[in-house]
């Protein structure tokens, strides 16, 4: 019995149906051109079956096996799947993750599609389970930003939170971010916040981003924010802010936050620490598929 | 005067009006949702202008100014654009590579966008580059392979060039690759080879790949390649085999290439060094926007 | 000189330039067909220019001008518009609102597309602004729902704003709204409630609807929620949640709520009164184009 | 065993499946944004099933039950659906519609959009039905024109139909309608025949719009036009004008059209009597769900 | 001074903006493919400027100038085109019909769309126009059918404008056609045409095909039909008919109507004569592109 | 049991199950517009079944039968097809092609559809099989050019295979063909050749076009070509480039082939003989559906 892409997916993220149909689709259009797979069409027979396994050559947390069953059976609906892992769990190196059994030259065709969409997601959730190892035992929790490669934020987003992470906004219109421009225009911090708190409806939240604690005071006192970003600064500093807001709003870390730097800034208290690396620029994940014809 | 997103390309690569349009506009889509910059709307009045400077905060290739300057023209036609650099060009630390001039409402929407894409593309370009001074005085190129992000194929594969690499297959379909399956189905090294040249039309370039000199020496006889991909080879291997085929077709060197093996694969004399890392790992690079209103 | 669609935007609300072009390009693709006006171009000349004024027949609040300008533009760049308001405002019955000179054939074939949409966004702004109207001076707000004519969300949206409405939820995706289902599967207030603060992001809200006081006050007790919906309950009860709860949290009255009940929803002190008949059910504003050749 | 959507269609009239697909597909996107249905995934279990019940709340005439089943089904194929009605049934309030049995994520996640569509579309065929029972027993049919929703003329036309109603144009391109500008610009009715017989394919029929008696006279005189519309007549003049023709071609009286004036409208002979109040303004049929899990 | 694509329109037929970008840019994206004109890039520097003469090689009916002059401004806006012929009009031999002056790169590269565009509808227009000119002086009208190039029936529709003849049905909705299996299915000529009366909105026109004089009789005894097509019957037949009918409704001449047999089949007086192979089947008309650079 | 459209496919030839329901969507949308079958819906009953089998009346080439399979398919997912050929096979006139088992409406709605795909693509196949018959024994392939028909390449160049054609460049992109212009600008044949190679990628060929036989030596004495287009010449002139080159690239010949010179061409040695006229003008395959309800 073949496997539904859907039943891949990690329980707690969601990535719609028509999402992962979209981006197989693109990709494979991409692939396989106006002439298709010329080298499979030329050397192997039109009926020739092949058994393919999809392998995990580095350890890792799993990020795109939906999106791989779709990409195979999207060439060839036929196509059964069979998967060893699920997306959100972590696997150890030269881990079997699924068999592919359907006509070569359609999984020949859909290889590569499924090989990157998998590499690239895994790699965004590697980087995140990294992160979020480092911050274990800690309130803080780890998320992502507006910094994700172009067309694939949707992905990548259901990516951070397969590897444990937490998402920021989706993009420009689910909440509101103050930066320091906003408050230069709108004439200073309780002007800002005014204006913001007029104009938004009760299901948009507000965050501040500060970069001293003068300005994080005068958030405190003019009370009209959900949430502020600290941006930039060291962790004393990040320390003495968590102290002055007391838990009345939710604190975020933001800019240059490493690997090493991590877990120095979880033990100052902030709630959540927020990296662009994990989506812009984490390395893909080493995968591959085995396939026997 | 306003300069026009095309004139900001790289002399020497192709990037289509159709794909920048696109890219750019499914970007903004992707970031702008149904609301659009809510926070902007509710604190600067519509009528403000910007002038935002966009920068390289770090050295590196430029890919990606024609989107950049695409994206903030798409939110509103009339923002004016004056480029210090174009792309394929190499910038120092901290330069200034734009000056845009518009509503501020539009710079603000637009920028994550335009710095998402330029970040990325100049990161492959950077990448490329830093890879293509290693073999500087040798015969050897860097080139891309298939493993690109999804859904960003002819945008990377423009970086590459940017970044002084070449090209390898844009997809399956505009060459022929053949792999090990292909040579296990066809029976061999001469069937296969002589299967792939008896469909392929006269502008279909054939690339076997072989992973001993046993199997190059194979090709060699047969004779009706253009080229052969050594899998994972050593560099004496390889040196062997530059020697063995004495420039009858083009030789490439695949498999776990980095900056640091890169000057001594370029030294076997091999015509080709294939990358995946560069497109589908490099990291961002980091870009920012300074804005005035 | 003509005046671009982007300059008659209501000032507080967003509506973005690629959903103008997309909204009209599909009107006008549904209203053309494959053969296009056939009947003016039987029966007008092809160098026939055309004035043509738009009116609102009815008084009302304008939305969708941008969307009317860009529609005549559509057909023939060369277009000329001059608006006489903008999105948002409030005109008289019998008021001419923008000025179109162009080409004839173009003018005509656009003008049925260009009043359905003006018509039915003036209509929800004008249903929006009723509702409005009927609140002020207390500390009620006006909101939509979900319950919008499908396609159509982004554009109803907007529509309510440039009536002075507020904006619920776009989609399933920018808030969480607990409703009963959810209750009861988690297994009560106190554990949904748990489990939504545990999953949510910062940046994202928490609304639960309840139907009775006592729900009421298990959510206060529990504390995670960031707004209740009061389901369906008559003024006085009502009343007497707004005072339970004290300002802790926003108050979304929902369910029936008519321009004959609003008045009296207000005075119990609610933060929100949302309606779902200003999107699903406004009838359009009566608005026309006179034309002279 | 699950129903097929198409088999739920109105038998006298015609909806795609591409458009099916097409307007349940945008209308999901639309809910679903980038992060999908974020309190369903925080408070229910991944494997929780759902029995779902769809309700007329109120009294009816049914539209748009294939595209609630194809809602369910795209979110999740293995959805079970079971209908008691199909389109064009009138219902009695409080009818339960159609079971449907799926994954409770799924379920919940399509609720908003199936009901949205079907709550529209029975709109439309709901009023439309009400013209129709008015005019029973007369020559006189009820038909719609293009003022329609904004990208939902198939839909709207279909659900007419299924009220019993007939169609007007569905757009400028499959008939000639002759307005006054039409006519000034040709030089009179007989100018304005002439031309458009000379142009129309033998497919295509032409209507002609008058004012007058003395227009309608005038159209009589000519003889090439296969139907008048009636502008704005008052019934006296209606029924002179249906002497006039003496069914020499079809009469359709148009303008200012209510439930009020249909009756008196009808007894006048008329062929036709349109209404674009009926989708345009037509309020959403009350419809709900009721889900157990 | 530029033209626009839309001033090379024929003035008596439509071919919307929005179609003559939709088929430029697809044909466009097929041609660049990944990696655009790989040619011209590498040989051709990015500033060289092309002044480029579209040609007519052989004698015929112009059809696809607005898509030509669009194509090369899709690639290079600031192209520009001065044109000598528009659609429509009958040109000799060695013609110039367009001057563009734009850059190299851009030329060359939209350079075939133009012509597979301009060639495939002038080859239409032409073979249309050969049709017409055979039945100049009788009342015999030349149209098309539904037997078009999948994809392109808007423009070929236009293009048989261009050339003089009269469009057919545009697709399956915009008229009735019965044909012998409607008939079979409702039980015979006067039951089938009473059920298409009853279900046809006031502005359909309904055909109905017949093979016999016996059929043709029975149309005329119950009337209800606005054209006949006549399948497959020889001139004597169709004289026959002609005379029975006495102009009652229009009739049809369909099925195996060559450049032989027009001319005599236009004498029996048929009003219309249609022909699929002017728009399936009629060769390209040969143009070309002459560039200096 | 019902077959797949993909198991109808050529198994020498590539065509995307993508490419294959893109096309199929897109001629029915254009077929069907708004409103559908409007004859069948008011003259046939919804529950009326139809076996319908697809002819070809003319003896040709099969290409096309996946799509016809699809397009029934697309419009009724349970209809039963049952091939009784698949593409690149040659049948004899009067050949019956497919039953096809399901609902009438459905049936009858994708007839004319499935009809112009079968019978454009057969053409193309039909007419390069003729060229292919004539060539038999000789060493010289039929191949085709980039003259197809806008929107259709993939298509065409699936049915130029089926034909047992061979497939020039699918685009710009895929391959380097230099032109007179292109070697005007570079300033002659070395310098063209050498700015070629300089910039292609190992797996892009480069093809030159001469004009007579000083253009060829010089190609000679150059040597980086992988192939050379003569064009236009005559055969003897032909006979000597064969001889010149013995063999050291590809040659092939161009420019005014036909069925009544291409024999002599192949008889002078030449490796490929392009037409454009196999797919920009070859006439359609006359195909038909017998329908019984």
């Amino acid at each position: 019995m073949s496997q539904s892409p859907q039943s891949l997916l990690c329980p707690d993220a969601f990535l719609s149906p028509l999402e992962i149909d979209d981006a197989v689709t693109r990709a494979l259009a991409e692939d396989l051109g106006r002439a298709g797979d010329v080298t499979s069409i030329a050397t192997i027979p039109a009926d020739t079956q092949a058994h393919a396994i999809v392998i995990a050559r580095k350890a890792g947390v799993m990020s795109g096996l939906p999106l791989v069953a779709a990409a195979f059976k999207k060439l060839a609906p036929e196509t059964g799947i069979r998967a060893h892992a699920r997306d959100g769990v972590s696997v150890a190196a030269k881990t079997a993750l699924m068999d592919v059994v359907g006509p070569a030259r359609a999984v020949l065709a859909a290889e590569r599609v499924a090989l990157n969409l998998l590499g690239h997601l895994s790699g965004v959730a590697t980087a995140t389970h990294e992160f979020v190892r480092r911050v274990e035992g800690t309130r803080t929790r780890i998320c992502c930003t507006r910094k994700t490669t172009p067309g694939l934020r949707a992905l990548e987003k259901y990516a951070v939170r397969c590897g444990g992470g937490f998402n920021h906004r989706f993009g420009l219109d689910d909440a509101m971010l103050i930066k320091d421009n906003h408050i230069a225009v709108a004439g200073g911090i309780a002007a800002v916040l005014k204006r913001a708190k007029a104009a938004a409806g009760h299901l948009v939240k507000i965050e501040i981003e500060v970069d001293t604690l003068d300005q994080l005071r005068e958030v405190l006192d003019v009370g009209l924010a959900d949430a502020v970003l600290l941006d930039n600064m060291d962790a004393a500093t990040m320390r003495e802010a968590v102290e002055m807001v007391g838990g009345r709003f939710a604190l975020e870390a933001s800019g240059g936050i490493t690997l090493d730097s991590i877990a120095e800034i979880a033990k100052t208290g902030v709630d959540y620490a927020s990296s662009g690396w994990i989506t812009h620029s984490a390395p893909n994940l080493d995968v591959a598929l085995d396939i026997e014809m």
